[in-house]
Formats: C-alpha cells, structure tokens, sequence
C-alpha cells in the first residue's frame, strides 16, 4: 500500500468512524432526536456498525486500522513496517477530527436546542455561576461532551486505565488473529463483520466504566473538535481525562501484540 | 442485464424494502400491534433487515439498487450506463408505491383502530376544527404518515438537507467500495449482508434528526401512496417537505460517487 | 437426499426451531423468568435464531424447509418432487410437536408459577366462571397459549389471511432467490444466515398484527401440544383461528412460487 | 494440533468469553455502569460476541472448544481424541478464573460501589444480620454473585436439570454439525459467527430459568473466582447450586453427541 492511499483511507475510513460512532451518541442523547433514549443496546450496535462502515470502505485502501491502538500491535506483531506508522496516525486523527464535525454538522439544530434549552442549563432561578456550571454539567452540556468523548462513570486513574487497557487488548488480539483465520492476506469482508461484532461485544461488556475509548482517535479527535466547534453553553472539553483513553489504548494494543508473539507467532 | 430484469428486480426488490421497511414503523407506532413502541432500535433493525431482503430477492437480477441515490452514485462511478438509469429509477418509483400499498393492506385494521380511535383523533369534546386537526397531527394522522414517509424533529431546509446528504453519502460510498472487497462482480451475498448493517447503522447514528430517507424513492414512493390510499383522518402527506428527502439523498449518492472516483478509482 | 434422511433432518431441524421459537416467547411472557418482559425485539431476535439454530443443524440432512411452505414453494418451483413433499410435511409436524413439548420441559416450573398464581387467574373474589376465564384469558392463560400458538390482535378473517400470506410470500421468495445468490446447491451457511435475518426482518415488520406464523407447522404443531401436555388452568387451544396460520402461509409459499416462476426463472 | 496449542488457546480464549461474558453481566447489573439496567437482549447479545471473540480469538490454535461440554460432545463424535480432553478441561478451567479475575479488575469501582452503598446493603436500620443477609442476596451481593455465576429463578434440581440438559444439547449439535456445513476442517470464522448467533438464541430462548450456563467452564470458573477474589460484603457463593451447570452441560453434550452419531454419522 502507498502512504498516499493509507494516509487517505485512514482518513475517510475513520472519519465515517467517528461519523457513525459520535452520531449514535448524539442521537440517544440529545433532545428532540427520535434516538432519544434509544439505550446502551442502540449506542453499542451503532459504534459497532460504526466500525464495520469505516472499515470497509477503507480496506481496501489502507487495510483499515482506523485506530492507533492497532496500528501500534500490528507494528509489534510485524504485519506492518514501524515507518508506516505516523502515516496512519496522521491519517486517523485528521479523520477523526473530521468525523466529529461532520456529526456536529448533522446535528447542529439538535445541538442547539439541546444547550440552549432553558429547563435544561439552569433556568431563570440560576443566579450562582458554579451552581449553573455544575447543573450543565449533569444536564445539558455533559451530554454534549459525551457525543464527542469518553467519561469515566467513577474517575480514577488506575481504575480507568486498566479498564481501556484490558478492553483494547481483546479487540487488537481479535484483529492479530485476523491472519491465522484464513481470510487471507489484508482485512477480509468476513473479518470486518466478525470485528464489528467483537467491538459491539466489547462495548456491551467493557464499556460501563469508562465508555470504552479503547482508541486513542476516537478519543482525542473528538475533543479537539468539542474544543474548537462553536456550540452555545458548550461547557470544558474535560482535558484532564483526555490522556487516559490516549495512553491506556496504546498499551492495552502493546500488550496484545506481545500476547500474540509468544502465543501465537 | 436487460432491461426487463432490471425494472422486474428493482420493482419486486423495492416493494420488499418499503413492504418491511415501512412495515417496521406501522408495527411499533399503530396501536394494537404486538410491536407497539417496540423502539428505536427494532426500527432501525427493521429497517436494516428490509434492505438485505429486498437486495437478496433483487440482487440475481438487477444487482439491487433500490434507491436512485445508489443509481446515481453508480452511474457517476461508471459501474452502470447512464442509459439505464431511468429504468432504475422506474422501478424503484412502482416498487415503493407496491410496497406501501402491501403495508397499508397487511396493517389495514390496526390503521383504522388508530386512526378511528376516538381518544386518539379529538374526542367528543374537540369543537374546532383547526384545533382537533392539529391534535390528530400530534396524535393519529402524525404517526401514521410517518408510516409512509419520514419528517424532520426540527424543520430547517439546510439542517436537514444537510443530514440527508451526508448520511445518503454513507451509504453509497460503501456500496461503491462493494467492488473492491473481493465480493467479485456484481452484489455478493456477504455484501447483501455488509450493505444490511451499514444502513442500521446510519439509521441508528444519523437518523435521529430527519428519520433518515436516504433514498429518494423510500420517501416519495410511500409519500404518493399515503396520499392515494384510503383512510380515515389521515390528514395531509406534508408535501412542503417532500422535496428534501429526494434532493438530499441524489446529492449525496453524487458526493460518494465524486469521492469515489477521486479516492479510490 | 434420501427419505429417511429428509425425515430425520426435518424432525430435528423443526424441533429445535420450535424449541427455541417458542421458548423466547416463554421467557418473555412467563413471570419469575430472567427474560420477563424483554420486549419484542428480543422475541423476533429469538425466533431468528431459532431458525439458524434448526437450519444450520438440518441443512446438511433435508435441506432446512422446517415449514411446509417453504416446501410447497419449492415444489412448485421445482427445487424438489412432489412425491417427496409428505414426508416433509410429517418431520416438520412432528418436530413441532416435539419442540413445544421440550419448550414444556425446559419452563415447566414457570408455567406452573404463572397458571397457579392466584393473583394472576382469578382470586379468591371471582365467583364467575366466564368472567374468571375471560381473565384468564387476557392475563395468565392468554399469555400461555401466546406461547405455544399464534393470535391476532384484531381477530379479522380477511384481514388476518392478507397479513400471513404477505409475510409468507417475503419469506419464501426469499429462499427461492438464494439458488440464484451464489451459494452452491443445498442451503448454504451464508444462506442460513441470510434467513435468519429476513426472519428477524419480516418479525419486526409483519409480526404486529398476527404474531408471524409465516408456518403453518409452527402454528399447528405447538397448538397439538398445547392441547395435549398437563397444565393447570391452562385454558382453550384457539381452534378457530388455528386454520388461518395454516391456510395462509400455504398460500403465501404458492404466490412466490408463482412468483419466482415468473420473474426469476 | 499439538497439546501446547491446545492449552494455550484454550486458556486465552476461555478468559475472553469469561471476561467479555461476566462482563456485561457487570455492566448490566453494578450501579454506576453506563450499561445499567440495560436488559436481557444487552445480555445475550453481550454473551454471544463474547463467544465470538474468545472462538475467533483461539480457533487457529486449539479449534476454539471453551466449554468441556463441546469437547465431550466431540470427543463422543470422533472429532478429538479422548485423551486430549483433560488438556482441553485444564485450559478451559484456568482460562475462565483469569476470564472472571479480569472482570473484577475491569468492574473494580463498580463492584466496591455497588456491595458498600449503604442504601443496598442494609443501612443504619439494620440491626439483624440474618435479615440483613438476606437483603443483601437480594440487592447488593446476589447481583454481584450473578456477575459470576449462574442460578436459578425457580430452585428445583430436576427442573433446573433439564433446562441445562436441553439448552445445551442444541448448542453442542450446533457445533456437531459444522463439519457437515462446508466449512471444512476445524471451526472456519463463518462457524464462529454461526456458533455466537447459536448462543444468542439459546440465552434468549432458554436463559430464562438459570441463566443458561451451558459450560460447566463458564459457571464453575467464575464461581471460584467469586469465592476467592476480595469484595467487600460479597456474600456466599452458592456452592449447593454449583453440581447443576456443570453435570446438566455434561449430559447435555453427551447426548448431543450420541444424537449426532445416531442421526448424522
């Protein structure tokens, strides 16, 4: 594959990713939307087909990572060359940024009457600006931010790490194997399915914590956007979290690519 | 494939699609149905499995457009002659309007007991006319016509245009990218299957804000029907809003053709 | 295909289809089970599955019909002999007969818990014995019978015919096209899969009214047991609508192999 | 496949059905999860992917058994030589403790939130240990137990029996049959995707009496994972129901097997 076609399909492939994977969060929790509440089974389905989406139409132009967790245990385990990587890294965080203005895009009336909404940020009683900021945070513009990031339900540091690095490492496993399953050589239609499973999977069974990042774009590239895209009452982009689902991803894909060394190789 | 093959396919595959498409929405919003208020994610499930059956009965014989959006993001990619978009979007049209009729008579006492429901359409006490009107729109003629056609939560031309364009640019970008998959030509069964997941999971990411037409022909097709087919207090089909739904989803089905030829030919 | 090995296969093929179709509506409907009240789509996931369950099993001994029209269709399309459809009919009769009983076994203390609960059927204070079985009817028996057979909402001759022989037809064309679909003679496992999800599809989209027998041995089968088995205050079998879900699949099979035969062939 | 291979597959893949199978139980059940309360459909989706991935994951190594129940069925049909089975039991036992060990590390907060709110676990107005025992088999330690292993919602060792036996039996003749579904030799990765919709149909079908163990691994593992790792107030675990989900899968295998070679060999 050429850098040019990598750097593109990483690109497109996650910024529908985020497209999708931000979209189904927006959908179930921003007011005014018929996904309103659709519940935890809509969200992992549609990150799941998410992913399934993104990587299929990417496959076949960069072998569809989508996410630098894989692309670091793929380095590892030898499928791809280390001075590929900060190709795909590029391509995939620009991709992500994308994605989630694309979401901000098709969702912006919704987003609006969401912030804006007067029942929801405060109301006129609210004379004290911490208070407001607190009742925003639980109500109106804390949503907002967990269309575009993740969140820890209960923060603590070593908690939420092992949790996105266990998480992460099942789906890089599931994704080294990829080559032992007979799908043959790159990312088989087969195997995009079978991982789009694996991450419904791991959003219903590891994703309560934390919200599964278990991808350090998926994460980061979002935020920027809550950082820099308009949004009246939009709140913090939460930066003192935002290394958790960076670091923990990354180690959770190492791990997963030494498993797969001395287990499987 | 002839031509002959081609509108038979595109009519029985498009009947299919709008008969358990538009069959999902009557099954969770007419009252007295065992799906009733089933949610969103039988809707888009629904959905989703709509389309892999029409495109499994159509694909050995029409390749399994569907939509005149996939037509039109076909032809610009040159996967089909120009010549033969008409008789795509032919069978496409009579499909839709087939396959709405089927809904409408396999759902027909569950339409009159909703709309004929006196709780539902005013009651005894609803005096005016304007009044009891908007209160059926709310209520029993709402419902209904979102049984046959989509509308928007928030109403704004370039809102909604906006979301069916970029979610319509999902679709048939993936479909384009079919080809390179390895499914071989034309549209293999995996790919049925691929294409299946990928519209529950726009349905389940974007079609929060417009109900997600995505495809010219599922909206007006279903559209004409309502407004043809009797039944009692349907109300009116919103024909101020049906332009959206079929010029939204063709510009988007151009858009992935653009970046199609662009990024990937 | 040998007889016996067509009898075999679609005894046990039928079997576990009814196990697992009727015991999805048993764990939702029976109170003190895990799956109470899990809603409808869980019931039409459940019933899909129940079919790729018994048709991965009996593919490789009968081909999978596990209804008689599906069989009919493909006697009619000439995908197997005339003479070879009674013994069809018999496995799928008896396998009926023999899931819904193993439905009995494997809920047994749920049924019990759910006819005996004085709460549910009845009271001390019901001193009427029609109105206590019309309680019954609507509270623990109904529910019972739900399990076992299939009922409308709006009881309606005609009504209740078109809705089964609209289903039937999307179900059997179907599986007329997957010969055409690429997978080889015999019901291939990407074919299996392919019908689990129309299942699931024409579920979610035609169930509402009638609750899908799209079968008449479904239907019939359980009905027999129901009749049959020891359950205490288990109420009527519904024998007057037990020739509907019988009749009107048999005729939704013949109109797609009508179908096929036109358009397809 | 060698005897190394077979352990280490075995011990990987069973911790990942433990850990992505305990762990939507978690997700579903800890309060503070974003998964909370999300229901019977999240549950068995949650278990089948999780069968899926740990299948996936292990099949190029040990053919992807994870339950001793598939491999007494197999080593019945011929499919493993008996004296493989110990080796394959081992891995599966070792793989479902590190599996369930993983959970608690993941859910860690989670558990500690749940099993010390005072709200759940009594409260200052408990004054009688027995009673407050009981409330918390009720509200805090029974659902934590339940994370672990499965139990039974009516108690009754013949009836509890045979819904294991049953629920079993179909997915181990599932299993049985794959050599006969084209997917030659050894579990293809569409085996896989067929064996994990298998195991969402039985949860939904035949779950709701116990829990649907089927794999005296995945109950017996997690359950001395629950006796041995540190909670706080986490109560007894069950050990008079432990013998059911692990003799019922046992005979339910067994005879899955000798069906298998009455009616298919």
């Amino acid at each position: 594959m050429s850098s040019s076609d990598i750097f593109i399909g990483e690109t497109i492939g996650t910024a529908v990713l985020i497209l999708l994977g931000c979209g189904v969060v927006a959908g179930v929790v921003l007011k005014q939307s018929k996904a309103f509440e659709a519940g935890w089974v809509a969200i992992t389905l549609g990150w799941g087909f998410a992913v399934l989406t993104g990587a299929y139409i990417s496959a076949p132009l960069s072998g569809a990572h989508l996410n630098p967790a894989v692309t670091v245990g793929l380095a590892i385990e030898g499928g791809i060359e280390w001075n590929k990587v900060p190709i795909y890294f590029l391509g995939q965080m620009l991709g992500a940024v994308i994605g989630a203005s694309l979401v901000w895009l098709a969702y912006l009336g919704h987003f609006h009457a969401h912030l804006t909404d007067r029942e929801i940020v405060g109301g006129p009683g609210a004379q004290d600006t911490v208070a407001a900021d607190r009742q925003q945070q639980a109500t109106g513009a804390g949503p907002v931010l967990g269309v575009f990031s993740t969140g820890p339900e209960i923060r603590n540091v070593g908690q939420n790490l092992a949790t996105e690095i266990i998480a992460t490492a099942v789906l890089v496993l599931a994704i080294l194997t990829q080559g032992l399953n007979g799908d043959g050589k790159g990312l088989g239609v087969i195997g995009v399915m079978i991982t789009a499973f694996v991450v419904v999977g791991i959003g219903l069974s590891l994703g309560g914590p934390t919200g599964y990042a278990i991808n350090p774009a998926r994460d980061l590239g979002p935020r920027i956007a809550h950082a820099l895209l308009p949004l009246p009452n939009k709140g913090g982009s939460d930066w003192g979290y935002a290394w958790i689902p960076v670091v923990g991803p990354l180690i959770g894909g190492a791990i997963a690519g030494g498993i797969y060394e001395i287990a499987f190789a």
